[in-house]
């Protein structure tokens, strides 16, 4: 027999929770709902992602990095609009009630939540496979959402970070299941940081954004398709990171970068005359940000090499679950 | 090979959303992030609840029944807090993708959504074993949101509908798979109504509420901890319905109305001066509303018989996932 659900939430997530404090928070865990009291004057971004132990994470995954990284992507969903996060709530379904397990994830997610004083507001907890399911809430200013419809020709095409990296980290803890998976790459898939601060920085300067999921090529063509353009993409300009490129060789962290997905990077649109700002964005979040193509007429994403020559890609190579 | 996710979310749930419109919805399915704009002068009823088939419902459950019950059950907490809904979010875990249960579920969950105006405004569908996490919310005028804390000694204790109903439905559906529950005691179960009308009546009028979902006696015992106080039920006052005495005969149909799960009646509990407005309500209503016992100093929930004395009730009863 393990804990009551009830011993198993007041353990855990209601102490966890009280780690941030919200003056818009007027009721949390333990009703029936949780009361709240949105600031006016502002919108509110809505998102929810689901993590299932096996399909979105190795299954041996320690439970500090499955709590970290189950907020960390609806907190990139958020940042991807530009919102400021400000509550959560949690369905966690488990397979037993195992206390270790449940300190450490519940590590994992509170430091991350602090970090961005992002609550807890409420949520649910069952009994099956492993399965963790975040409703995130942020503020935008009215009207100042980035979507992904609103590219323009001509606007240059952004992403931040090493995309590839959490691609690649996958691949090293899938290959080396007893490694402590402390290096660069592995920590690019385990903790992926979410551009909560560059998402806000980008309100009034990227004209669409969307965060990597499905892999950079497959998400940059959410973007051209929902804003009725073609995605012009320079391979030669494409981040590599040192790290990247040294366990895998050039074609194969190409290859990582242009189609692995789990990155949780900024892909943005911005007009030309915007690059100085973004630079200097890019120096005050001491984030790389690099410019690796341009939007145009046309429709769907293209991959050229440093002859100006058609790279073929593989189609749909972006991660499905079905 | 099924249909791709992106596919599978345009086919059955981006059109079902588009049975309901709101003003207040920006932006829905499609982006990062919904965008919402609540209204002012609001708070925001925040809740999540997750069903899972062989834990919260049977395995062979009508689809469209399970569309049904995982937003009414999310409804019904809307409800207990006199919130007006507006909005929810799905994550939806299939083992596959099967074009006739997907066509079935959403009709069921959108005639829902529809008959209370709320909108789905995003989610996430992922593959595993069949689990629904559902996140509502919805509305309350600024400060009358109604807790479980808000009962005083002297308040009588009200409950609505027919308890037992469902968990009594439950075991005919369990003993009876082959037949085609479409009795009034399986409807109990597999089709609760939301009390959303009542709740927003009770606003003003109810010092405390909870809706049923872990037993009359449970439920109700949360009110009386988080008030402080005890909460006195007369036996002779439970409501019970004419199908489940003839179902189960008197002694059962008491125990499935006072430990039975999954009512999603609401338990209430408002000043004696109160009754003649919720006498008015519920005609207005055309829901039973049946006062059962009264709040008072102590703690612990206490049942009484007809000649006054005590009733043995076994401790915790009320349905627990773990």
């Amino acid at each position: 027999m393990g804990l009551s659900e009830f011993d198993l939430i007041q353990n855990y997530f209601v102490e966890g929770a009280q780690r941030v404090n919200r003056q818009d928070l007027i009721l949390g865990i333990g009703d029936d709902c949780a009361i709240v009291l949105p600031k006016t004057q502002h919108e509110l971004a809505v998102t929810m992602d689901t993590l299932i132990a096996g399909v979105h994470f190795p299954k041996a995954t320690d439970p500090y990095d499955i709590g970290y990284r189950c907020l960390a992507v609806n907190l990139s969903d958020l940042a991807a609009m530009g919102a400021e996060p400000a509550w959560f709530t949690l369905a966690l379904t488990l397979p037993d009630t195992d206390d270790d397990w449940l300190r450490e994830f519940s590590q994992g997610l509170f430091d991350l939540a602090e970090q961005y004083n992002v609550a807890l507001i409420g949520g649910d907890t069952t009994r099956g496979s492993l399965t963790i399911s975040i409703q995130a809430q942020g503020y935008v200013p009215q009207g100042e959402a980035m979507r992904r419809s609103g590219a323009r020709s001509g606007d240059l095409i952004y992403i931040t970070g090493w995309p590839g990296n959490s691609a690649g980290g996958l691949q090293l803890i899938q290959e080396n299941a007893d490694t402590d998976n402390q290096g660069e790459l592995q920590f690019g898939f385990l903790r992926p940081q979410p551009r909560v601060l560059l998402g806000e920085c980008l309100r009034g300067i990227a004209t669409a954004a969307i965060d990597v999921s499905d892999g950079l090529l497959a998400d940059l063509g959410h973007i051209a398709q929902a804003s009725g353009l073609a995605a012009r993409v320079e391979q030669l300009d494409i981040p590599l990171s040192k790290a990247l490129v040294a366990a895998f060789g050039v074609p194969v962290a190409l290859d990582l970068a242009l189609t692995g997905g789990d990155d949780y990077e900024i892909c943005f649109c911005a007009p030309a005359d915007k690059s100085t700002s973004i630079r200097e964005i890019a120096r005050r979040l001491e984030l790389p940000i690099t410019c690796i193509g341009r939007m145009q007429d046309g429709a769907g994403v293209s991959l050229y090499d440093d002859r100006g020559e058609l790279v073929p890609i593989l189609k749909a190579k972006g991660y499905q679950h079905f």
